[in-house]
């Protein structure tokens, strides 16, 4: 293929990352990954992403779609291929089989018994190139998992809304609605990509909140994720997180290495933390929040709660310490995310 | 004199609105206004601010230093030139006794007394424009003084600097330094462009700051603010507000109503509110802050003060709507800019 014809490389990476962004949610303890095959001319044959677990790997999705046309072509991947046979054979010999002459990723595998793709690739020949877009995988899709993949616990996005005077509530407690509907849109397609969204037994019996993902025209999204509930005592037999829209998780312990121990052994990679102020604040104390999502509201209170409590802090100079990541607008909100310094 | 020759009107604006905004500070109750002054062939000639009070105006300036090379040129202004006798004559006769051919302005001038400015200089055949970089000149050296003009009463802007978590101090009262030392350094920048900072006689008892305006090095800036503690009570004798560094004026009440009154009366058009919350409140409570200014830190506290109370707001329905209007990066910290819809 001539350079010239072909669709460039970084096209196809973000037509992966694509693919990958659209299963997210859906492929826990599996990565979310995309790949893009690309023809000897430079043509999109195949578009694939991880399918469910014990289901096909992105890599094998694309290569069906391709057919023979991937012989002599290009693979574009989210993640190093696979060298392990799990519950389904290794991503690099489907690549082998089906011939393709190039492939290029964008993070190398972190899991030792899967990496040594690229080296094994090598070793047949094929032309292997890694880093293409590396950041904008690493920071979007496959964030949670390679957290996962590192540490062996779930990756936690400890999610709020308050005012410019830091407030999550008014003196009388109400809180309906400190950010706009577009913020509020954009937290249920979080919802939606994620594996669990995750309250206090305090915030089900102050607010009874549904926790459920949904459409801005208020149905229901196509996939829900576990709601957990953490806190001794039981769950009111009314509660809206009862209903039978999503699956609930009751766990009875607030210590948050034990929540996570339990997510972790049910697969779940990504959780969303939605509150309250105590539970977020024994998850920052614990040091067990990987990255805080704050959608900063144009509005004063002047009275009310704030987003976190009794984080173990009592001195400035213990103040938790993070960095911004991204700092943007979502409708008259501005959206905030940090994560600790790596 | 043609348009190719011709250095950009927009350049020689940019070059007033930065002649203006190096004399904030120093020209209430009178606007800071930059003017430049172009000769025929669109050179730069003269460059003229606003002289502290009494003295003579931008445009008087910038004539001054193009003399003889003003005839036929084009004065550009960030005010409507003024029409009006107060302790110096009118700018409109200067420019037509040096013979410009063409006036640009930013923006109108909102003083019934001072305007019709455009108007009699059209009346003499000179070609006037209005409008260039406008919105820049509202929002910057002017944003105050229009303000002023407008309502008779001092711009506030309430600046504060909070953690992630809307905390202003650390749960044992330390505070410093919730921001960044590139934030610091902008705050003493804002301070020197004041006319006056003002804080409550809480904060003094609690802190005892110096509110002085300091360069990167911690010398004093060139020029410092007035610094104005409200509230009933005597100063401490030895509180630093106290020391000879800067004027101080203490205000035995903390009606925000009557305070600004005492403040225009001294002819203060700029004030900063530097806290604490229950004076941000009042202010706040009172309709009396026209723009809020927030060094967000990415730190996390869990415990300690927020940075505003008792701002009259009991529920949600009744939050103080703002808008943001400005979000960008202060060192490592958001600088976030809110004002209020007009």
């Amino acid at each position: 293929m001539s350079p010239q014809d072909r669709l460039p490389l970084v096209e196809a990476m973000r037509t992966a990352i694509a693919a990958s962004t659209a299963v997210l949610g859906t492929t826990s303890p599996n990565p979310p990954v995309g790949a893009v095959i690309l023809d000897v001319d430079g043509v999109v044959v195949g578009v694939g992403a991880t399918q469910p677990a014990g289901g096909p790997h992105a890599e094998v999705m694309a290569l069906r779609e391709a057919g023979e046309k991937a012989r002599g072509g290009c693979a574009v991947v989210t993640l190093e291929p696979c060298n392990h046979t799990g519950r389904t054979p290794p991503c690099v010999d489907g690549l082998l089989a089906a011939g393709v002459a190039e492939v290029h990723f964008a993070v190398a595998d972190p899991n030792p018994k899967a990496a040594g793709g690229a080296d094994r690739l090598r070793a047949h020949g094929v032309e292997v190139g890694s880093g293409l877009l590396e950041e904008q995988v690493r920071r979007g899709p496959l964030r949670a998992w390679l957290h996962y993949a590192r540490t062996g616990r779930p990756h936690v996005t400890w999610k709020y809304a308050a005012t410019l005077d830091g407030r999550v509530a008014a003196a009388d407690s109400t809180s309906r609605w400190i950010s706009s509907p577009e913020s509020r849109a954009e937290v249920h397609q979080l919802r939606r990509q994620a594996d669990a969204i995750m309250v206090g037994r305090g915030t089900v019996l102050a607010d009874d909140p549904e926790l459920t993902a949904r459409a801005e025209d208020g149905s229901l999204a196509d996939r829900q994720p576990l709601r957990v509930v953490v806190g001794a005592g039981d769950l009111p037999v009314g509660a809206r997180v009862r209903n039978d829209l999503a699956e609930t998780l009751h766990l009875r312990t607030h210590e948050p290495k034990m929540v996570l121990a339990e997510l972790a052994a049910r697969g779940v990679v990504d959780v969303l933390l939605e509150g309250g102020p105590r539970l977020a604040g024994a998850f920052v104390a614990a040091g067990l929040v990987d990255r805080v999502l704050l959608y900063l509201a144009p509005g004063l209170l002047g009275a009310g709660p704030a987003a976190l409590a009794e984080a173990g802090v009592g001195t400035i100079a213990d103040t938790v310490r993070l960095q911004f990541e991204e700092v943007g607008m979502s409708g008259p909100d501005v959206r905030i995310s940090a994560v600790f310094p790596r």
